[in-house]
């Protein structure tokens, strides 16, 4: 496996084809966001796969990059839970799944406690980060091009889609290139720039 | 390229066996970090890459998970710039390098405006996570395992290590694993629970 290989070529694909992905590729690219691995062990991920051209064009009213929702074959909400009290659902859940879940409970209580207080919006985002590389990842070994999408209105896709308990992390959209892509030169600061041996 | 293959066989190594990596393969797993992708294209990351003994022990006092540190062949800082407002340097240096940098700076505005109020701290530190998914990932494929290590005292870290424009987002270790790992079977929740077609 040449992982270098893929990130060359992997791209933010600006305009789809509109051709639809099979089930069975939806869903391995699905599965790379199940296996990601989270601080914590907590998962506190869902994802919600718009299929249907009435969902994606109602997601796309809350987004830029109109033509990414105009042209793919589906879109992906990666949202995370609001709240990680410790003795919330979510850790709870999460935690209980360990036969040592009184020693992992005791010894993770400092950080629980840290996010508990301001960092849930960050603490959450940053796991499904993880999950969206993956996924975008495992696409393009697939075949499958895609475009993570950023620039959106929180707040008014947390309304419409998520349940009250949860928040938009990330937007990701699929499908297939349109021809002519990609249209720049992957730009990258070097090695050396970004790189330091201390 | 078995993606799934990977996310199942990568795990979060807990000791390791004090084995030294080969100067190749650590810059090929850094070459994945600098490969990433980020949103705006700010790449607004440096990784500070710690080999000796001394400076890993200076960084093991301000981290939990000190067994990875006693044990880990070189860990790796992933920092990010603390600033992104729109005239200042982070940016105008990254979007400058664009062709169309008046068009993509008029595109970007909105969200450059969002950064430089409040989210700054987590823009960064969301695009670490992608370089830093990718280089345990493409650590994995060399046969090299690694620890995420998101324990830590980011302010010490910060002080003892980085310059003033630049904070700690997270710490990789990186080694051979020691023997009897991974230790659990890995534990995650079910493609049904985590996944929701709407």
């Amino acid at each position: 496996m040449n992982y270098l290989h893929l990130l060359q070529n992997r791209f933010a694909c600006k305009e789809f084809n509109k051709e639809k992905v099979s089930t069975a590729k939806i869903h391995e690219i699905l599965q790379a966001g199940v296996l990601s691995p989270s601080s914590l062990g907590l998962e506190p991920w869902t994802f919600y796969v718009l299929q249907s051209p009435e969902k994606i064009e109602k997601l796309k009213q809350f987004c830029n990059s109109k033509k990414q929702f105009e042209t793919c074959a589906f879109a992906v909400i990666l949202a995370s839970k609001n709240n990680f009290e410790p003795q919330g659902q979510t850790v709870q859940k999460a935690l209980k799944r360990r036969e040592d879940f009184d020693k992992v409970y005791e010894l993770y209580s400092p950080y629980l406690k840290r996010l508990e207080s301001k960092n849930a919006h960050e603490y959450g985002a940053l796991q499904c980060y993880i999950a969206a590389t993956n996924m975008v990842n495992c696409a393009h070994t697939l075949g499958v091009d895609s475009c993570i999408i950023g620039g959106y209105d929180e707040e008014s896709i947390n309304k419409e889609f998520l349940p009250k308990d949860e928040f938009c992390a990330l937007v990701l959209t699929f499908g297939y290139k349109a021809s002519g892509q990609p249209k720049h030169k992957k730009m990258r600061f070097s090695f050396n720039e970004k790189v330091k041996f201390i």
